[in-house]
């Protein structure tokens, strides 16, 4: 097929292999599924080499097209880059199998059983933009969990996302499994994505892993339900009764570690009986990180090298080292601010007090809620899931950071001994 | 506001308001929320007649329009029916409130404590067809589960739903409630449901209840996701190990016990080794209770009463006393038909054989799937869950009957002593 002549073409013949392999990985036993997760392993570490040429080749086509530096960054892989990529997918293969697991079998008046088990979503279609290692945690994510994947990377990294499908390819053929259940869209014309993400007879769900631009122009097109990643804007509110040391930890924890995350917080409130007491010690310490505080009056009466804060510095995810900080009432007043310019990300109170910590953790209405803890802890691996395939913002179907358990759905059982319904 | 001349500035002033009640909601605790269902159903029961009055001017409507005879049924409120809908919200008051609920708090390795809190969805938009007793179902639900919700039934209904939400509206507030937590539609112009379909900033889920033509329209307009119920094309396989009064017995009640309802059989498939000894009692059954059978060549040769069967009708919901009936090879094409040609709503087997029953519960992908029991079981209520909001036929978020989890949504939540991520 002439892919260029004809994409909507292409794309359902994609579309066409991608639903017969998930009917087949639906039914694959999980020592199958292990074993072509580390032949893709084994063969990413065995041809690391080609990978980083082609990958050079991706590089040197970004510098010509004068990418941005921080594309660059995230475009480029390095020998060590691929060893991780490699163990992840191992460590994939070691978690457990969750299709198949039926949960509370519960007998019933009638007198038939009913249960519920962990089935494979079928189709996922995953949209990307420059980092390459998406797309061999992608593929091992929706291998592991028996569906079919359909990958769309950024035009960038064609070449280092084409060695890498063949590479996926190859395991899975080695496993006895079909080659077409990960199928990379082979044209970087944008038509596809357009077309991927409309046609649901053959995707089942979206996942899209890149930048808000991406993200809205999906949510406005897309006939597919998604598991969508918004930005995070998150806070952290220091209550009247915060430990001032562990406020400072936290805030610093929460803003300095790393500037480019979702988790990182982008925005502090400081209870007003605090604020005289508290600010200066934070503010010290990300002055000292070299943080830009921009501050409302309050806060630059007591913090004199704090600019001031827009309406529009609240609701801004900065991704930089810069901090949006809010003298408020008290707890009210800080929920208030959060639903109200929150992305639903993540946000965390500093408090000792029982009620109050309650109170945050029931009424503030983002997909993860903390108390004393910074809000960098809302990832996959911390939570404890053993992988994640994104963080999502929305609440339907998946919530914060989703794992496996976000690529199955349960469909229910019955089991009887002959019952018909009276 | 003139609702007729500014439809969308309408449906907009309902979304905001019902994203404002929808805060009230989350935080309302259980007693109250139990407390207004309980007065909604004392309403209801009290103004009985003010109910039926208005449900006679809308059937006087109808049949000066000329209104189907089917829908006209379906609109038709009676004493009983009333009292029923008033029992059905004291049985939702009832219920357990889900809202709050705490699952799985672990510890992790870096000290903090990791779980999920179950939370409302926010707006819940209804769109339903002629049954006005879904206004008070569907409201009762929402409320428990600290949702707001929007109501949009058929303009043939208007008379008795505007009755409904007035009852609805009064027991929420002498509960302290806002009014607007449940809101109807008050036009009847259809381009008030395309704006609530799309209006993603106050709707979070749409909820549609209606025929396959509602859904359709639905599912191609709307930018919200959707607890969508397409419709139920169930099969009943007669497996060649099948006890043959078993297999009578449950096609009778999976065909005939009703025609109307998505859980009934429409398909019947039977293993070649049985089917001259099955097809023959089964037939008679059938015939007995007035069910037509279209039947493949081998089906005729052994029921001379059945018709030919098209291609056409193994994929048809009849709703009707009508059956498609194949024979075939066995297992294996049993379950590449039904998951070619089912809706993938309900599926039975009938078998004695214990690896032929498991395969079938693993490989069939319907929302329910059965051994040895009618299809006519799947429904909230004899599953268990209490109450019911639909059916649905998606595998996102919610598949096959959805009760009050369908209405929630899952946050994390992190109790820490102070942690920071290294």
């Amino acid at each position: 097929m002439d892919i260029e002549k004809n994409i909507e073409g292409y794309v359902r013949h994609l579309g066409q292999q991608a639903r017969r392999a998930a009917r087949q990985m639906a039914n694959t036993d999980s020592n199958t599924k292990n074993q072509a997760l580390r032949h893709i392993a084994d063969n990413i570490r065995s041809q690391a080499l080609a990978i980083l040429e082609a990958n050079r080749r991706d590089l040197a086509a970004a510098a010509a097209n004068g990418l941005a530096p921080a594309m660059i960054d995230r475009l480029t892989m390095t020998e060590k880059s691929i060893q991780q990529m490699a163990t992840g997918i191992d460590q994939i293969a070691e978690l457990a199998d969750p299709i198949g697991e039926i949960q509370e079998l519960r007998r019933r008046p009638s007198g038939i059983q009913v249960g519920r088990m962990r089935v494979p979503l079928g189709v996922v279609g995953i949209i990307y933009e420059a980092r390459p290692n998406v797309t061999a945690d992608a593929a091992a994510l929706c291998m592991k969990t028996g569906n079919a994947a359909i990958l769309r990377g950024g035009s960038e990294a064609i070449d280092s996302n084409r060695t890498l499908a063949g590479l996926i390819a190859k395991g899975l053929a080695a496993a006895g499994l079909p080659a077409t259940a990960i199928q990379l869209v082979e044209t970087t014309d944008r038509a596809a994505v357009g077309h991927l993400i409309t046609m649901r007879e053959y995707i089942d769900v979206i996942v899209p892993r890149g930048g808000k631009g991406l993200i809205t122009r999906l949510l406005n097109e897309a006939r597919i339900p998604m598991i969508q990643h918004l930005d995070g804007n998150c806070h952290v509110y220091l209550d009247d009764e915060a430990d001032a040391a562990m406020a400072v930890k936290i805030v610093e924890n929460a803003k300095t570690q790393r500037y480019g995350t979702c988790n990182t917080a982008e925005s502090l409130l400081v209870a007003r009986s605090r604020a005289a007491d508290l600010l200066p010690a934070v503010a010290a310490m990300l002055l000292d990180n070299g943080v830009e505080i921009r501050g409302c009056a309050e806060t630059r009466a007591i913090v004199k090298e704090a600019l001031p804060a827009s309406e529009e510095d609240y609701a801004t995810e900065f991704l930089a080292p810069i901090i949006a900080v809010k003298v408020v009432a008290g707890l009210d007043e800080a929920i208030e601010h959060i639903n109200r310019y929150s992305s639903h990300h993540t946000e965390s109170i500093v408090t000792g007090n029982y009620d109050k910590a309650l109170r945050f953790l029931r009424e503030v209405d983002s997909s993860s809620v903390m108390v004393n803890a910074s809000t960098r802890f809302a990832d996959g691996f911390e939570y404890g899931l053993g992988a994640e395939i994104g963080i999502s913002t929305d609440k339907i179907h998946a919530r914060g950071p989703v794992g496996l358990e976000g690529l199955t759905s349960q469909k229910w059982i019955v089991l009887g001994t002959g019952q018909i319904r009276s």
